[in-house]
């Protein structure tokens, strides 16, 4: 199995960490140090060498910070982490703060006391988020002070070893470009910014950008390493050498020349009289750092990766297409599955994600999970980023609704799916709620839109049947996701927080508005849809863009009130249902393909 | 009358200025100057003897700005004043260059030469237009540097005379909060942020804070002056004493401090040690300077009269219903006669805003148009802002479309409303428009939304309909309106671009949704509306908020395609049609009443 449901972090980490910690801070001068959950490659899923965060606090939330003082520490998460940071620290240690509410220059600012000098790594922060802690530690009369050695390593015994996964290409045929035609535009773009070239840290750029695929981090298949991408299309890449054999050498080309990862800073400080551009949401301060110290000059902009990564190219889009069909296919499976042992009444939360993985990897072709499954079961289903463990397993019940939000990595295609289903009757109130979220979901899935428009502007089209009702979520309504990359991706995004960036055809996007009801149930209904440039509307004027639906799996018909459906509505759904059934019935058989023709019949 | 409609600039002025600019900048050792359309106290609308831009240039345009150099100058302007700048300026001597897509710091940046030095009136802009404009000039090895007078003021020989209109009380029984309790709470809101002090140059927030308003520029009661708000409550304000007569000067108190306009420098060199709240977005360069001068500590914030005046309290609310009811029945008077007039085939665009303009003077309470009133026939129509004069003064044609969007200043409330008017036979394209248009004002109208909720998630409702047939408009939907003050005023907006303001109730928006077929016609429907909490849905978890309207006024039936509308909207049309009807009869009489029946009757 891919999935541990192993419960991580708690109390006794901390317990133990801080203290050594302290000591190791003392000997080294210092009056504190500030720890992110960021790792060196400001990565959303990091190595176990890189979870820091983890090791000293116990709190191993996808997001998070510490400050550790001589006499105090606080451990800063956001609304979504704040219950699970209250059972895996020790509230006698650490202070729990909200990381957005209060945020951790608001902290240290009541914190500090002049004269104080706290430790940070330059290698785990972006400039952009150091400069207001520097602002804060400033206005107090305290000092912020870059540390050569991550004092968290020091006293870190047991830190697990680097990742050396071995780097693999991905083809023409499923990235659709030569890493040749990629550098050479890729180096176009940098000589237009006047730099001569970029200092890449993303690793998911490395993958887009050279055609690789790696094995470093958990459920997305990125390559730790750095380059430099220069004007004239070559590249100098910094990585483990233990990771590229021959094959993945002659892949690369000449070139792209190799360089052990340690070789990157001498390379950045040789940089002296060049512009280098480098984007400070990406690069840590270090990087910045040491072009300033070589004499370089920096340019901050955007990584000129991440906008042609998002924008897929046909051949991705066709080879998505392949994995959600395929990936629609085990979960159909799952659903019939799940159908016909949910009302026996000894499933547990853990054994639904065991089965869904299990499906999943039927196929053959599962490289990954694209994310660990969200699993839950009644009221855990209202928590939006649960992670099911031994301690929390909950059996299905009946009278319960199930939510499971999954998806896999597949070298074609990364896919990202989430079902709400209905043990026994629902309620009412359940169908109504359901039949809300699907109202979203469908006008998020017709709107067509013109040129120019960005997410923020279609957020409320998910919303408003919620709204109508005096009913919200609390997260947004669509993430980028990327081809056998990421599943959260930028730059694009469709939620109520402002996004400048323009929806662009073959970005892909998810479609997920939900419900929770707190100690009740959770509801969502996500499908992927790629942009797509529409045919002219008759009499129209604009170019108009649209999205195409790439999830194909039944949406459970006994939670849809057709009542609350406008015509529309009620065609679209079962307009979605048949493609469903067209597309994946040869792919199903005996008692699974009964279930997939009764659970996309019309309504 | 109040509206002119004598076409104003024109390429003469350009060519007559611009040699006399050249040889004033030589002799004070300048390349060039940069002449914004702002004014001292960044308004929209500019005193006579502010309009330096139209001097220097012949443009006339609401925003805007040139840059003139040795031997070459431009004029900027946006793309609604594009045709008009090329009108109005004489192409040989000046570029037309947009303002948007080029800006002035790209065109500085391509046209400026190393060793050169452009000057500009720190007065005029704030600090942050200015600091782009200098990284370009930088960028190129020039200089941009900060005049002591004018150049433009140094060669205007009959520059008019700055506006000394008397200063008038804003009583409570119109403000609904004294000025005292107004000064005590921003007096705290200062200190609050830690400032002593705040610089107010704003005389919107001048007019708010000390309830009192001018007559200093057109179409908006505004006093030109500046401020300093202090902790304790107390004001030092700073205006022409002519302007303040024994009663104003009793009116505002001995809290307030009255000090000659020349005075204002000096009390800002006097800061020193002080911490002096200013807001980059409303107060000039100068200001910031001056304050750095001194020795003050600059807090840049957003100037803190401007949030609590967007939010009108239920006296304001009340005045705004008020004079709405007086302004909708002088509307629906005019739209009563364009009807009976119209036909007869002698009326031009000139006839019909005299006409609606003499129906406001009618009521004995209009103080001022709220702005020049926007009369298009036909293709004019599809003018976004066209101002008609009398060189484009066009029939009222049979077939065509008429478009009027216009609005009044009384003492208890601002109005803006549009109405698109049939003359004879609509086509059916003209129809299908306008219902369009309809159902996203009617979406707009009726929506009901979450605290948090900004101006940019809601843009999109009004969008919808014509999204759908492949058409849109290219301004913003909703702008917020003040009380008796500006009919633009923010910071609420409901537009495509990014807003981070959150919608909080007593804000009153225009819904202006609308269409235009270039060549041929406009169509826009605006009604006013103002924030509003709603009492809890049943089952409802979100406290929700939703729009009261506040204009009442016939939408044009004969315009509407029933079978485009939902029943709900349909509804919507002859709720609102009866609500016109029950609130205006009673204030018309006769034929206009008759038409008032048949205008409202339900379809």
């Amino acid at each position: 199995m891919i999935q541990s449901f192993i419960a991580e972090g708690g109390p006794d980490a901390g317990r133990a960490a801080l203290p050594r910690l302290r000591t190791e801070l003392a000997a080294r001068g210092l009056d504190g140090f500030y720890i992110p959950h960021e790792d060196e490659w400001l990565n959303e899923y990091l190595p176990a060498c890189a979870e820091r965060l983890a090791y000293a606090t116990g709190f191993t939330g996808s997001a998070g910070a510490a400050v550790v003082l001589s006499d105090k520490a606080a451990l800063f998460a956001d609304g979504r982490y704040t219950l699970q940071a209250q059972t895996q620290v020790d509230t006698e240690l650490f202070e729990i703060v909200d990381l957005v509410e209060v945020g951790v220059g608001a902290w240290l600012r009541e914190h500090l006391k002049a004269g104080l000098t706290v430790g940070y790594d330059p290698r785990l922060s972006s400039p952009d988020s150091l400069a207001k802690l520097e602002e804060a530690a400033e206005a107090v009369g305290a000092r912020l002070v870059a540390v050569e050695t991550n004092p968290v390593d020091a006293i870190w015994t047991d830190r697990p070893a680097p990742p050396r996964a071995r780097v693999t290409a991905q083809p023409e045929v499923f990235s659709g470009e030569s890493a040749a035609d990629k550098r050479a535009r890729i180096g176009k773009a940098i000589e237009e910014t006047g730099a001569d070239l970029a200092v890449l840290t993303s690793p998911a750029s490395l993958a887009w950008l050279l055609n690789i695929r790696g094995g470093d981090v958990p459920r997305t298949p990125l390559p730790l390493g750095a380059a430099l991408a220069h004007a004239d299309g070559s590249v100098d890449l910094f990585i483990a050498p233990e990771k590229v054999d021959d094959a993945a050498r002659a892949w690369l080309g000449n070139a792209v020349a190799l360089h052990d990862e340690a070789a990157f800073g001498p390379a950045l400080a040789g940089l002296g009289g060049k512009t280098a551009l480098a984007d400070p949401a990406s690069a840590a301060a270090s990087v910045f750092r040491a072009l300033e110290a070589a004499g370089a000059t920096v340019k901050r902009a955007p990584d000129p990766c991440i906008l042609p990564r998002a924008c897929k190219n046909e051949v991705e889009i066709e080879g998505t297409r392949r994995a959600h069909l395929r990936d629609g296919a085990a979960v159909s499976r799952f659903l019939a599955w799940f159908d016909a042992e949910a009302p026996k009444g000894r499933l547990t939360e853990i054994d639904v994600a065991r089965a869904l993985e299990a499906f999943r990897r039927d196929t053959g072709e599962l490289v990954d999970l694209s994310f660990d499954s969200i699993s839950g079961a009644g009221p855990n289903g209202a928590i939006v980023h649960y992670r099911v463990t031994e301690p929390t397993n909950r059996p299905v019940g009946d009278g319960e609704l199930f939510l499971i939000d999954s998806g896999g990595q597949y070298r074609d295609g990364t896919t990202d799916i989430t079902r709400t289903i209905a043990v026994g009757a629902p309620t009412a109130d359940m169908r109504d709620r359901f039949t809300r979220v699907l109202k979203g979901h469908i006008a998020l899935s017709v709107v067509r839109f013109p040129k120019g428009t960005t997410g923020h502007q279609l957020d409320v089209l998910a919303r408003m049947a919620l709204w109508q009702a005096g009913l919200d979520y609390d997260h947004g309504t669509g993430h980028g996701v990327g081809s056998f990359l990421g599943v959260h991706e930028g730059p694009q995004r469709i939620a109520r927080a402002a996004n400048a960036q323009a929806l662009l055809p073959g970005m892909i996007l998810s479609n997920e508005p939900g419900y929770y009801k707190t100690g009740g149930y959770g509801i969502r209904i996500e499908n992927l849809q790629v942009v797509t440039p529409l045919a002219d509307v008759p009499g129209g004027e604009r170019q108009m863009m649209g999205f195409e639906t790439l999830t194909f799996a039944p949406i459970d018909r006994r939670l849809v009130e057709p009542a609350l459906l406008t015509e529309a509505e009620l065609d679209w759904l079962n307009a979605y249902h048949a493609a469903v059934r067209a597309k994946l019935a040869d792919r199903l058989s005996g008692a699974d393909l009964d279930w997939l023709i009764a659970a996309t019949a019309p309504i």
